[in-house]
């Protein structure tokens, strides 16, 4: 019997995310089983207002998919929308309209919350008795969603930082003069972005000179003491930062008067520029020059920087979610597991969305060089294979092409 | 009589300036009236202290000048040094140098202080009857050098610009709430990098929504009537803005207290943080989400992006700095001549510097639509060549590589 398939996406935006509803629904509009594939905008809050999309009817071009695949950011849109914990009747109104539209089908495309919302979901259609499947496509440049080695989007995100970190400091050493560049890189609770810096240093050069992670407590009196010894023999240093670290006392750093000026304001702006700022405090080198740079959302966004294997992979997870679906599978997300470093070797499989959603996954103490504020040989065998190969946008005139769903063109059941 | 090559670098770092100096070396290296080829580390002022290496010797690998063309900021390093004016005994001590090393061939590459540094040597030989040639090669993202139709360095720069711009766009709509992104673009005096992002909307994206060059006085309050009316409008919008856009009155925006806080204190960071807390301040949008993004050193680094015709352009103005100065031209730079915008068509020429040296080409105000906040179709015609092409880098594990000179080597005559 044929059902319609329902997708959506939810979360930060990623430069791969949309590889992801790409493999999706190529999988989907080869299937007999599936018959109309909708997209809600704006994930569930979309849903809930019927802001639904005929995805079979705007994919009309040979070379939309491919389009699709190099299109950074949600191209169905996202929402910060949570589903209320205590609100039962909100599963009764979304289930009326997955019913109205009538899916067999529905798939979120997102982070940890986007894994508990599913889960709830498909939950609650068991306990119905209805007959929709509900999966979880992950998604996410943090990288920290348990189960899955790494999750679509990270690597990447990570081949932005690490050639972008690897380009600024070609920048910073062409004056002769001592100078310290702060980075500062996403990642609030987990450090695997910031960590992934590290591979700048494969081009050759020896930046980042210090990696801290919001795992580790951060020490700004050992910061201090380690950048004026580097700046002693290195001249020019910089050092990559996740936003999310924290003193001992699990004060953000970004947070924290550490660098109030005379007067006790707080310093505006993020934690490169808290850290800029205790430079030019505690540091006396003669003309000394200081820098805080923030990737901002450019390291989420910077599809012209992708990864092939991770768009690659990325559009596996969503293809395969969709196999599983037409299997029956229900309550899962598709995960990536590696089983080589080098030569990079890794299978798809399944993993039941209790033990996801969430939770999060940090880089392991194990991993990181704390006395050197730095990571492991270890940390950099699981990145490097994860940032390889150069996608290949679509350009005209020298500037990429995207795909964008009309998100106005809302249909009926 | 075979005579020495000295060549050095000056200015801010391109992501094209090496592929200039890698089109004179190679020219150099197949000439049999050029002996060894130097470059001087850190420009004038390494030259001054003798911090010289033998180019001729450090390239070797039959990949090492394409790694050179792909290589952002300067390969021999930059320098923030002025001649000084009145001190003739340091033009005494730079011959003397240059003869040490039994230079007649003497190149600078860089922006319009650089070609004043060269127009001075140039003259101070002719007067004293020495047989060396000293000639400009252009350089500057800001696209500011008169004489020529664009200089190398801008198109990469417009390239990386209009991308991140596109990119930036796709991120900022995918949440259903209002929302202002305030993009800050380099150039202080002229608007050619910060205009040239409203080649995003060759993407087919509507951003920039509204563009602000320091050609033209800033106005508040019609930024923000602007802004309100755009978010009524479209919802998300992104503004490209120049660092150094001034208010009537002269003074820059990002020095003002425009945005100052309640209690008069001036707003950190640049001339985005400062327009974000101007919309905060005065536009009272539910829910209005606003974000400054600073470009930073990446748009002067960012190789990954540069573009193949302005790398190409690099590339033959070094190239045909050697020829010109074989043929015994002197106190020249080279310029590129536009023919034609579409197809573009553009040959290369000479000027004498005396007529570049210390001038800055601004966008011209015809090209300017200051109603709209806006370029007009002219500009956009100017531009559109520019960033053609994606750069053939060379990339490794997905990563770029480089090449460096050893500015250690240094060298006796």
């Amino acid at each position: 019997m044929t059902k319609n398939m329902m997708i959506a996406q939810s979360g930060g935006p990623s430069s791969a995310i949309n590889a992801s509803i790409a493999g999706a629904i190529e999988r989907a509009l080869a299937a007999d089983e599936i018959g109309r594939v909708f997209g809600a905008v704006n994930g569930m809050q979309g849903l809930l207002e019927r802001r639904i999309i005929d995805i079979s009817e705007q994919i009309t071009r040979a070379d939309d998919i491919d389009l699709l695949i190099h299109t950074p950011a949600q191209a169905l849109g996202s929402s910060r929308y949570k589903l209320p914990k205590d609100d039962p009747a909100i599963f009764d109104t979304i289930l009326g309209i997955l019913k109205e539209y009538d899916i067999g089908y529905f798939f979120y495309n997102g982070g940890n919350d986007s894994m508990d919302t599913v889960s709830r979901l498909s939950a609650y259609f068991r306990e119905r008795g209805e007959d929709i499947v509900a999966l979880g496509i992950p998604k996410t440049i943090d990288n920290d969603l348990v189960e899955t080695d790494h999750t679509p989007g990270f690597g990447s995100a990570a081949r932005y930082v690490a050639t972008s970190v690897a380009e600024l400091y070609l920048d910073t050493v062409v004056y002769p003069l001592p100078s310290v560049v702060i980075v500062e890189v996403m990642g609030r609770n987990a450090g695997w972005l910031t960590a992934a810096s590290v591979l700048a240093r494969d081009t050759g050069v020896p930046a980042p000179h210090l990696i801290y992670l919001p795992e580790v407590p951060f020490d700004a009196d050992d910061f201090i003491a380690k950048t004026e010894k580097l700046l002693e023999t290195e001249g020019q240093i910089l050092v990559a930062i996740s936003e999310g670290i924290r003193f001992e006392n699990g004060e953000y750093v970004a947070d924290t008067g550490a660098a109030a000026d005379a007067f006790g304001h707080k310093t505006l702006g993020g934690v490169a520029t808290v850290l800029e700022d205790l430079v030019k405090q505690r540091i006396n080198v003669p003309k000394l020059k200081t820098r805080a740079i923030q990737f901002n959302t450019l390291q989420r966004a910077a599809a012209h920087c992708a990864s092939a294997k991770d768009l690659e992979e990325s559009y596996q997870c969503g293809y395969r979610a969709v196999e599983a679906a037409l299997e029956g599978k229900t309550d899962v997300m598709v995960t990536i597991n590696r089983t080589n470093d080098e030569p990079y070797q890794s299978y798809y499989a399944l993993a039941p969305l209790s033990g996801i959603a969430n939770k999060e996954k940090s880089v392991p103490l194990a991993w990181i060089d704390t006395k050197n504020a730095d990571v492991t040989e270890e940390f950099i065998r699981y990145a490097r294979p994860l940032v390889r190969g150069e996608a290949t946008e679509k350009f005209v005139g020298g500037l990429p092409r995207f795909f964008r769903f009309d998100w106005s063109k809302t249909v009926k059941p």
